[in-house]
């Protein structure tokens, strides 16, 4: 899922997106409902119409970011008590409070409001944060249900954490799933921990939740990971590395990332890369990418967010196509079946 | 002409440019030439293939921009000592240095290096300069010529400089027009004088320029100048305004420019201008715009700039087709026929 933070995916216009084939893109609670307001977009005809995306979204809860850009954060029980990054307002996000601003967007797919446990957390530290995730959890789904359910349009996802603890995934997965919700996600992830930590945890996570339902990892990740993940059994992820990186010249091809700031491209008439059938690479050089970044031409964000996105959602397609094949999807460090 | 000052018009891609019906593009020799270099960009084929432009394209010949943006310029006889505006390299840019560039380039049209004159100028500075830039022109020719003139694909206009001094304007024209040159600009115009001292200084220009050549207005202007000047007998015009303006939230309509940062447009649901065929138009609303603007979201550079290249194009293409079915085109002060 392309990465829509702001009611936009940075640097490319919806209808580029569309022919790029991406199907559905995330969208931020927090983000939307300090600016411009979810009451406004509602009133507007909902995050759909505004953004005129007429095609599926999904919306976070807000959870990650009150702590990663909020300042002066403090969770409580009710909730998490934060002042704005745009103008140090105070506000206090609960999790009835996420479901309505996620039901004013109007997203097809809404996610519980979780205590995002961070790392290196104790087990108590993580067994705390992830006993709050679930009263959270409940609240959330009361809440929702008490808005109609699904008779909303939405569907509502609830969200595993645990840290780096498997023991802790595998029951906060147990305790998800007897909710029986429309779908699964699991958070916490890609935090910083070693790439070890998050297999497990992740993988124990997938041993409880219903194969039947969605399983969603947050936040992840590289194109080996997408690879490694889909292999382990997650149906979707959402990250803002091609995004964020295309941005910053790092560029993904089929023989790994290139920086295209480097010198060595300065004179390359070829594309970024051969093997790609994006429309940046039928057309441009990487000569002239490296020339527009250089000159900091907002063109360059925009043809390299093109294409690292097509670079993703390729991946995603030959995964969806070898899994439909019963091909074996390759894994790091063996190979496992497709599920 | 849309300006693509570094080989890129800004925040737009060269397929949306073809979609918009934009015919040739500007691109400039001082940029150029200091990044990434006049010479890789031959090496690569040329502008046209290094951009991925295969339409025509104009170069200036960097006259205006080593005295805008360059610091410790000297003017000589031989040419201007400048030191680059990136890395503080000297340099020194004469008749001779900006048609080689020029050729390097590619350019379809190409204009003899000028001595642009400021505003406000005696008649005794506005003379001076403009009879440096009539033996910078003939310098200019002669080094084109040999070359290979119009062998090299490329056409060489000559720039009418003379300050707000119509006399001066029409000598001039009347200089470079005794050189049978490929066509004619008219430079010095837009530096911060008031309108009418432009348009008395553009008509002296055009009085005396021969008809049955191109006739371009450097840096000009304002959608009801293009009305204006085309009025005149101006044949093509090149200005920033509409890319720049687009970034900074300045959008044209047929109702008169809107700025699109106005809290009053936050619930706006409807388009830019009811009466606007462009895509952005169609498919995204004021309230989104301006939430992308304060957001200071890419994407709001990107459609927004859309929008106003459609509307100088459409502008255009409209003054064009009252020509052609030889209606009368408006004018501000009065109502004069089409040429």
């Amino acid at each position: 899922m392309p990465v829509g933070t702001r009611a936009s995916v940075k640097a490319i216009s919806q209808g580029e997106l569309e022919a790029l084939g991406a199907e559905i893109i995330l969208a931020n609670t927090y983000h939307l409902y300090l600016r411009p307001g979810h009451e406004l977009i509602r009133d507007l005809g909902g995050l759909h119409r505004f953004a005129s995306w007429p095609h599926p979204i999904l919306t976070d809860s807000g959870g990650f970011q009150v702590f990663s850009l909020s300042a002066l954060n403090k969770i409580e029980e009710q909730g998490v008590r934060f002042r704005s990054h745009l103008d140090g307002s105070q506000h206090m996000l609960t999790p009835e409070l996420a479901i309505e601003v996620q039901l004013a967007l109007g997203a097809d797919i809404i996610m519980a409001f979780d205590d995002c446990t961070p790392y290196p957390a104790t087990v108590e530290q993580a067994r705390a944060s992830m006993e709050r995730t679930h009263r959270w959890a409940e609240r959330s789904a009361t809440s929702w249900r008490a808005s109609g359910g699904s008779e909303t349009g939405s569907a509502l996802f609830g969200i595993v954490q645990g840290g780096m603890y498997p023991e802790l995934r595998r029951e906060s997965a147990q305790f998800l799933a007897a909710m029986t919700l429309s779908g699964y996600a699991i958070g916490g992830v890609s935090v910083g921990e070693p790439r070890e930590l998050s297999l497990a945890a992740v993988e124990a996570a997938l041993d409880v939740l219903p194969k039947d339902k969605p399983r969603y990892l947050m936040g992840v990740g590289t194109p080996d990971e997408l690879v490694q993940y889909v292999a382990l059994g997650v149906d979707m992820m959402d990250c803002v590395l091609p995004t964020r990186n295309a941005r910053n010249g790092l560029l993904f091809t089929s023989q790994g990332p290139i920086s295209i700031k480097n010198a060595r491209f300065a004179g390359d008439s070829g594309p970024v890369d051969p093997a790609c059938g994006c429309t940046v690479c039928a057309r441009y050089s990487r000569a002239y990418l490296r020339h527009l970044y250089q000159a900091r031409e907002i063109l360059a964000a925009q043809l390299q967010t093109h294409h690292n996105l097509h670079q993703y959602l390729d991946t995603m397609r030959q995964l969806r196509h070898a899994i439909e094949l019963g091909r074996t999807l390759p894994e790091p460090g063996g190979s496992s079946p497709a599920r």
